[in-house]
């Protein structure tokens, strides 16, 4: 990879004039000598880091500041990185001094990385402070590197030929983009092998045993059960082959985070920002209200019109049934969004409010409580239909009939819709898959299209109309013709919106909740996902190379939060899936519509039973798992081995040098002679010239035998006396 | 602590001649030259480790070798030692060349331990490898310390006198006796503390509430949970103050593991001796028979006896009844110990059989065995009568008569003996307490005293009848004077029994379990504890001190697998507890003896509820524990910040000094005067001079502004430029 990855990213770099990264800087709102004021600042800023900069106008009331590092400075600062890495544990090797020179195992990552942490971290730690549209730094909009177009091309290109990725690949993308994306895709990549396996096995139970096949419930949660732990695994095998393991320890401080009082440290010296524990707790405890809450509101909505829809498609008879039918889904469509967006808003403020001292620790917060908003939106309708609407329904549909709108006389029967859960599950998991992609991906692909052809038509119109007019696009003056389509790309780059791993994640998280919690309703859930996924993990490299700007490489050791949130999927999915085979098995076709048959004590037991089976299993699995050496594993053991052993000879050989004149006394044989006779008298006499040179108790006991070899003999004389003495008592007997 | 622990223990050091360890070797059985062979070698070896001998007769067949470090040698193994310690990352500061001589830090124990190690560890890990009992070391009986008899007697009186160990107290025991038996009194020192708040609330809810109050047992599972937890916190705060943390990770392998292959390592190109983990794994799935079987053996036992027990008692009304009453009992005190022995062999062997690597985890497997065996004979009778004997007595009793004992005639209306349970669980938590007291301190205290007065009667016996008979107890040869005190100590200690730590440990462990499991039957079950720990902790104190030979001091820094039993009982007693309170609570005086009004739905749900609430209890605690920051924690991170700080200020520093030219380039201010014009001439006119100097198309992008000071102007132009290009659009609209 070295010399060829070299020449190759010379040639691109010289198609982006060497520009590392790009500060969008927007002045058009405020005042102007405030602006200037805060410019220069950036510019001296980034200057005094070690950063070359070159000025050009982006677009109306915008300027572009390219940033492109000093090569000694940012080996510096790489090597810098690296002994900090060395210290806290993130790397085996100590970095060697004369490493500050090679090059050979520098990424564009890594050097992307290390740019962008000069630019952002906080002065105290090295850096230049900048931090977009915050603070001091209101004006800075954003900043970004530049996309490599060729290797993105040839990416798409060659990845829209092959099923797997390699973990070449994978580490291309780490090289490219860092690891906190490549663990999104090296999680999307196995998560999309593991399901070949489900889709195998679900397509045969659905053309085989039908529908909540117990079978069926069984495998997939087990194999739902092994994905989670695998990925585990495969996590800390990646942290280690991309260096990366506990990286999450090296963090600057969140420069939204409001201290409470200066603290001085008794042990280190060093002042502290203090936020007290305890306050951050009982604001933390905030949360238990909010997720009420949402519970409640999204919750009585989605019941709301849960409730309409069945009324409107089963009770009532009157006229626009098939218009009426359409209200429900209106109503979710409208306010669900919305209300999630107010929600997500009030999440945030929550989560601010919180205080939290590094991103980290804000990222997982906030996490937290996207995912009960996401667990409701997603999971709730199903959830009702499955245990509320099946069970209950003969109670509870006569009382929706509030209105008294069927005629008395005409009442109908009620029924219970078989079909209702199945065609629900579908809807979630096939449909709304579709539907995303093309909200997702498409419809931005189409307005991008649109909106460009627009812009070059308006441009063309406004050329044609007035050449003297202000050409407001490129700030009264013409780029320079070299560097004009440069200049127009990274314009258009700078428009586009920001890529952010968490709502791809968030995506994939909530798609393995539904495997895990309702696909015995449906085997083919897995099948569909698997294709999904094809196509997910293409576009979402699309979006990540086309539609978004490309994001900063930053680090991270695993895919974070969300680890525990398909941890408590799988886990939930024993109960829910045990509930639900209980449930409708015994139909022949589908759920036959009454209580009687469930007994209460009997789907308790059953949802027991599967609960526990399934801990049981996850410790088995994990105590497997956790005996699994892996190259990478190996490979991290040997390295840390090699370090002990070296260190450890090394202070052995100092101290044998100064022992080895005993060794040759410690080689020589005892002697094979009669044991000296050992009388009283001998030890008397030992005694008496002991006590002449008054000795202490203690050396005289230990004078007793001069030298190992006389103890030796002694002990011998002692063991020849014990067996004289044994064969005597024997005679006697 | 230094200077007068060091002169205490010099003096304590001169009443034992400063011996350090003794080494029992008895050579009774087996053929004489061997037994001189073997003696010649374990002489050689332990001086060749740099350890001095001196020999002395024990008893009737059977040597004392007496074994005093030289102090450059243990100076030097515990220089190595720490620097290993360092290298694993147990002590965060790297020990100075310098510290070997210093002696100030090394406790009794360090020095203790670093001689045992010299004593047993293999010869690759430096040390002579000597283990007792074992392949080539079958004559060496015993290797162990001498107590300090002074320190015992003041400990056992100032403990008798309070009712708190404090922290120092602690450190004292892990000075003298290692961090193993130190970690077994901290924990049980915490475990006393903790009861009080139960005892206390338990003792309140006996007066008021009666048994099985919904409020006791919601607290006490409460309690119980928090106290595992925080016993989890306390020991990471202990293996900090202690610097043991990752202690496992040093260790040597067990001499008992066989390899099935070597295999030379690919990374470190060290010889490794090679088990297959899965062969291993395979063996581990035989516990899951033997588990079965333990069950099962036990099991019918128990639930044999318990019938009989409940037939006689409460149907049988033939003659004799009152000594047949006693049938059941007589018959498990005879065969659970039987039976429990030969389960415990089978374990061990099954344990021997998995072959581990290392002692770790062998006594981790084993000890899961053991816990097991445990689990059926503490819990499986209470069981019984909770959840089989009271909800189904009706139903069971009546097929007890299998002979048709009873007269049918005289047949009596059976009633269910609604104390029974009550009486059951006192009997476990206090009587059986109060008897395993006696068993275990009062039972050996008598024992050696008549013992003692036996030997010396029949010495004096002796000395009387003859003195010229063969005194086989000192082989034919009388001590020296000086030391014939000493050496009646050393022969009174050599034939104590080991002690084992893990013993009073899975004690603990058990008793905790009825806490949990069964303590809202009788609410004074705390109480009860609390009062048997007091005497426990100090009783357990006097067996170490009196009992047993010193064990020899080694490090832990957990108390090991008991730690998850722990945790497992906590889990399994939120279960355990809502069933009891569901299924007693109704009746007013204790169960009614039917099971029409037990409904199982609602048992199921009581326990579903209270089974989840407690993980969610768990998950909260844990996470508060997780953020609390004691005096160790900040202290560790205080030594590690430091550490990284020195580290990056000199590497700073050091960049620096060549950085330092461009520094006053920085510092200066941005001159204020009016930017260049800059127009398209003069942009032309650069490009064209640089076109002549055929620089790359970079080169010309970057020397377009020549030093940040011009970028600088030229930014500030730009933006003056868009603010009056906005003014003018505003005037103009």
């Amino acid at each position: 990879m070295g010399p060829e990855l070299e020449t190759k990213h010379a040639s691109k770099s010289d198609q982006i004039f060497h520009v590392e990264y790009v500060v969008l800087y927007r002045f058009k709102d405020g005042d102007q000598s405030e602006a200037i004021h805060q410019f220069k600042r950036l510019i001296k800023a980034l200057n005094q880091i070690g950063l070359d900069t070159a000025v050009r106008p982006a677009t109306d009331g915008a300027l572009f500041v390219f940033v492109k590092a000093k090569d000694d400075q940012l080996n510096k600062a790489i090597y810098r990185g690296r002994v900090r890495d060395w210290l806290y544990g993130v790397r085996q090797i100590q970095p060697g001094a004369d490493e500050e020179g090679t090059k050979q195992e520098i990424t564009e990552a890594d050097r992307l990385r290390t740019i962008y942490h000069m630019i952002t971290w906080p002065r105290t730690d090295g850096g230049a402070g900048i931090t977009p549209k915050l603070g001091d730094w209101k004006h800075v909009e954003a900043v970004f590197p530049l996309h490599d177009q060729d290797a993105n091309k040839e990416w798409i290109l060659t990845w829209s030929h092959k099923t797997f990725l390699s973990a070449q690949d994978l580490d291309q993308i780490r090289a490219k983009l860092g690891e906190r994306v490549a663990f999104y895709f090296s999680f999307l990549q196995t998560y999309f092998t593991f399901l070949i396996f489900p889709a195998a096995f679900g397509f045969g139970c659905w053309a085989l045993l039908g529908q909540f096949s117990v079978i069926y419930a069984v495998v997939n949660s087990l194999a739902c059960l092994v994905f989670v732990e695998f990925w585990k695994r495969r996590e800390d095998d990646l942290k280690l082959r991309w260096q990366v393991k506990g990286v999450g320890v090296i963090k600057a401080k969140r420069r939204q985070f409001k201290h409470e009082k200066v603290v001085v440290d008794s042990v280190t010296g060093e002042k502290i920002l203090v936020f007290s524990k305890k306050t951050r707790l009982l604001r933390q405890l905030l949360q238990i209200p909010f997720a009420l809450g949402a519970v409640l509101v999204l919750g009585t909505l989605i019941a709301f019109c849960f409730a309409i829809e069945i009324f409107v498609s089963e009770i009532y008879p009157g006229p626009f049934k098939t218009y009426l039918a359409f209200v429900p889904t209106i109503i979710l469509s409208l306010m669900v969004p919305t209300i999630s967006g107010m929600l997500t808003k009030i999440a945030t403020q929550l989560t601010d409010y919180e205080n939290y001292e590094t991103q980290d620790s804000y990222d997982v917060a906030l996490t937290q409580k996207i995912f009960v908003l996401n667990f409701i939106t997603s999971y709730l309708p199903i959830f009702l239909t499955a245990f509320v609407y099946v069970p209950f329904a003969q109670t509870i549909v006569p009382y929706l009939d509030i209105f008294h709108l069927t005629l008395k006389t005409t009442q109908p029967t009620f029924r219970i819709n078989r079909s209702r859960l199945r065609r629900q599950v579908i809807y979630f998991t096939v449909t709304a898959q579709i539907v995303n992609f093309g909200l997702e991906t498409i419809m931005p692909y189409v307005k991008r299209r649109v909106l460009n052809k627009y812009n070059e038509m308006q441009e063309e119109k406004k050329g044609n109309n007035s050449t003297q007019a202000s050409q407001t696009n490129t700030l009264n003056q013409e780029d320079s013709p070299a560097e004009a389509g440069f200049l127009r790309r990274v314009r258009q780059e700078s428009e586009l919106s920001e890529y952010d791993v968490t709502t791809d994640l968030r995506e994939m998280c909530m798609q393995f909740g539904y495997l895990t919690l309702f696909s015995p309703v449906w085997p083919l859930v897995p099948l569909s996902f698997l294709i999904n996924n094809w196509i997910e993990l293409r576009s979402d490299f699309v979006k990540i190379c086309i539609e978004c700007r490309r994001p900063a490489p930053l680090r991270s050791d695993t895919i974070g939060p969300w680890l525990d949130s398909l941890g408590f999927l799988a886990w939930l999915g024993s109960i829910t899936s045990a509930a639900l085979v209980y449930m409708f098995s015994d139909a022949e076709n589908g759920p036959d519509g009454t209580t009687s048959q469930i007994k209460g004590w009997a789907l308790l037991l059953t949802i027991f039973f599967s609960e526990h089976l399934y801990l049981l299993a996850r410790l088995g699995v994990q105590t497997v798992f956790s005996k699994i050496e892996t190259p990478e594993t190996r490979q991290e053991r040997g390295q840390r081995y090699m370090i002990r052993k070296a260190y450890l000879d090394t202070i052995m050989s100092e101290q044998d040098t100064s022992s080895e004149l005993t060794k040759q006394d410690q080689e020589a044989p005892i002697e094979e002679h009669e044991p000296q006779e050992i009388t009283r008298e001998s030890l008397e006499e030992d005694a008496r010239r002991f006590s002449q040179q008054s000795a202490s108790p203690a050396d005289m006991f230990w004078a007793r035998q001069q030298g190992w070899k006389e103890s030796a003999q002694v002990g011998v004389g002692l063991i020849q006396q014990g067996y004289t003495a044994s064969l005597k008592e024997k005679k006697k007997l």
